[in-house]
């Protein structure tokens, strides 16, 4: 049977979507036949727009609506500390906790020789010269996530930085590893426990 | 932090999507940050005209680009017998078996009191109409889903189309009930095994 093709169109975009298979591409189209236009056509301008009336912040490589983005413009942060993180969407994960103050950096990725992406692929080349030419920053966090390709970016970045502290008296940490709040102890793996015990503090 | 209003009017769109939650809808927008313009481009497209494109048969209220769809004006179909599904994908579903060569008819819905959605707010009215008035229709196949709400679409429609095969001599069906191909009799419930045992057959 022939599926229309206004409907099989949209079952290929919304299949190209990572962790929407056939299936549910399936269900998502068929479904929005049932919504008024309106809503289909914010939808099509939402996604139309999307690149559109957004930017790289040239400083951090954050997605934002404004070069440099808004919290490289904010003068109330500590520019001292740069957290480098994979994704814009870390950055967000951050900013909800209000806890962090300091500047961000995208790398938009991890290295990942498997899949060809070097660090020339990512923005670490943009990280290692803005701390050169920045003589204010004292200290960069790694947040890179802790999976084999995270914990790769985060050594070559460190070795790369740590070259440059020689000169520059910088401090590089890594994210505190452990167990996560409200976590059952019974299933933390044994690499979490062994983290969690490695850094333990003082009461 | 701001999120740039490209980013959340677009997160906002997925979420209203169903399955899709606030982490789901943020990780597609931030992928789609990634995707050349001209993809994002079809699929804003493929949005837009989702429903402008299509139509629904005024015979069997199926999706389609043509009114009567391709169903419904295809020659070589055995126009004696319809089978009633809920939605246009179940449609789908039958015609990939290749097995069934009658017609359908599409309710979009099941009842569900539940949701005040009654006989009225689905097809229910269209296929009691379209059997009255088409004396060529010799069984109806009720091929509603086997939740609680499926079996009260077809209880209902069973009994609407009964009072009228009194006058039309009409063969109503439902779909066969029992253990699906590849399933394990271990993990089977009891109420699947119990109507594969009224469903037996000699072999």
């Amino acid at each position: 049977m022939k599926i229309p093709r206004a409907i099989s169109a949209l079952i290929d975009s919304f299949q190209r979507l990572p962790g929407i298979g056939p299936k549910s591409a399936q269900r998502l189209t068929y479904y929005l036949l049932h919504v008024p236009q309106i809503e289909l056509d914010n939808f099509s301008e939402a996604v139309k727009n999307l690149k559109k009336n957004t930017t790289l912040c040239t400083k951090c490589r954050n997605v934002g609506e404004e070069d440099p983005c808004l919290i490289c413009s904010d003068m109330s942060r500590d520019i001292s500390t740069i957290l480098v993180v994979e994704q814009p969407l870390d950055v967000l994960a951050f900013e909800k906790t209000g806890k962090y103050n300091g500047l961000y950096h995208v790398l938009h990725g991890a290295i990942n020789p498997l899949e060809n992406i070097g660090p020339d692929e990512i923005y670490t080349g943009d990280l290692i010269e803005r701390v050169k030419k920045d003589k204010g920053v004292k200290e960069i966090i790694i947040a890179t996530n802790p999976t084999m390709e995270g914990e790769a970016t985060s050594m070559y970045i460190t070795k790369r930085l740590k070259s440059l502290s020689q000169i520059s008296n910088l401090r590089v940490t890594r994210l505190g590893m452990g167990i996560p709040t409200g976590a059952d102890l019974e299933y933390a793996d044994e690499v979490t426990l062994f983290q969690a015990l490695q850094g333990r503090r003082d009461i």
